[in-house]
């Protein structure tokens, strides 16, 4: 299958819609999920979102891309728009210094009771609205070893382009789903058999550590974590089954979210005894 | 004491030249550093930069906020200059939105054989020339109970605007010291007693909490760490001990340095038997 490369000159042409002022945060934020798409960026970013099973709606690419992505252009069968780098900084906004942008089409969130049943590690994330932390918190949660997280309403888009770029491409392979009610949902965490582990710098919390050595091995746990600065809300709180925290030392008030979740989600992963001999 | 407020009004008044050119990293870079200053931004890191002992050159300030650090301006009896936000901007290259910036004197580093001699369990970074990690570095190795950095000699400057910001103020309150052979130096950490674990992704480490099982309660740690991107040079690896990792799921590479920084630094803190009952 051949796929014609799309020259395109003109910065207003409607094929382009999708990539148009990716810098105006605001407008990305309604317009994205509205429309069903998402951007990667970047040649290894593109491959990582295709690889786990994106349609692809169309790519933005300079010239010299094009060679470096023939055999994406010929297997996913998309436009693809070949511009000049100042045509890109026009459309987007900024200066696309990976040369590579994808539109990709969204595909339905799993029910979070699907994701629960096949979950023993969760992570349930509150009102975590900074693009960032978000990526930084699902790259932790990969790499450690969580089957899942889980992503109250007011929680920030892991496919926002900041959040996969943070979480190098870690929002594909690590399955989420949103929670349609809160905190009301996770009562249904907690029906699905998870120990609801609350992280706060609460002086009346259990250190981490020995919350953990009193789990059962098979026990599942469900990590919730709450914004940078404000914490979890006192309902989040409420609906946990244990307070814990991490001791902090010469008088530093907390961790950055990201750095305490991959604390969290590392003690949770070694808390286990080890499977073979030592 | 009655310090007198000097209104500024000419934005290449000398008076004002600390301050100059804020944005411009790679000049900053070499003036800070060079002149001895270094900058605080905000009155909650002014306060904390004046409570771990930098004598103050001066401050620039809005109107409001000279009224708000009353207390700093009369007992530090620093020349004050007060600008508009306008001029501050000007002056400074940005817009200064916590409103108050004060030049502090550097101190002299600590020798690192007394830091070493004083100490426990270090964390010792390698050619990190990122501020913002540098500074996530020190907030998490403040709040997870190390007692020191080390840093190579081309690591980043733990004073520099961004990463005293990002520190959250750690770099105040955490000892550090400068290596001046690279990695010759390090003879020098094992010298004093500490056994070098090397945090590297590399498939032939020890898994971390395994390595950290092993050591002896009373045993002293350092911690080396690599950039974000390459990690570890071959002679720093060469020059440890051990070699340990985090063990790494879902087909992902790594972690960001800090995020890896801090699970490393909890898991040093928490390697040891709980000093009470169970």
């Amino acid at each position: 299958m051949t796929v014609p490369l799309i020259p395109v000159t003109d910065p207003a042409d409607p094929r382009l819609t999708d990539y148009t002022a990716l810098t105006d945060v605001a407008l990305r934020r309604r317009r994205e999920p509205a429309e069903g798409l998402f951007m990667a960026e970047g040649e290894k970013v593109v491959r990582r979102a295709l690889a786990a099973g994106y349609p692809m709606r169309s790519m933005l690419l300079t010239e010299k891309w094009a060679e470096a992505l023939g055999d994406v252009i010929t297997s996913c069968g998309a436009p693809v728009y070949v511009v000049t780098p100042e045509l890109a900084e026009q459309v987007t906004g900024y200066h696309v210094h990976r040369g590579a942008l994808a539109s990709l089409h969204r595909l339905p969130l799993p029910d979070p009771a699907d994701l629960l049943a096949r979950s023993r590690r969760v992570a349930v994330v509150e009102a975590v609205n900074d693009h960032t932390n978000i990526g930084a918190i699902f790259r932790g949660a990969a790499a450690l070893g969580m089957d899942a997280v889980l992503l109250s309403p007011d929680s920030a888009d892991p496919l926002y382009r900041r959040s996969v770029k943070v979480s190098m491409g870690a929002v594909f392979s690590l399955p989420y789903a949103r929670l349609a009610q809160w905190p009301h949902s996770l009562t249904g965490v907690r029906e699905a058999g998870f120990r609801l582990l609350a992280l706060t710098p609460d002086a009346r919390a259990v250190e981490l550590a020995d919350a953990l050595r009193r789990e059962e091995p098979a026990e599942r746990v469900a990590l919730l974590l709450g914004a940078e600065g404000d914490g979890l809300t006192p309902r989040a709180l409420a609906a946990a089954d244990t307070w814990v925290r991490i001791p902090m030392a010469h008088g530093v008030d907390s961790l950055n979210v990201a750095a305490a979740a991959a604390v969290a989600f590392y003690a949770v992963a070694t808390s286990r005894p080890p499977q073979t001999g030592p």
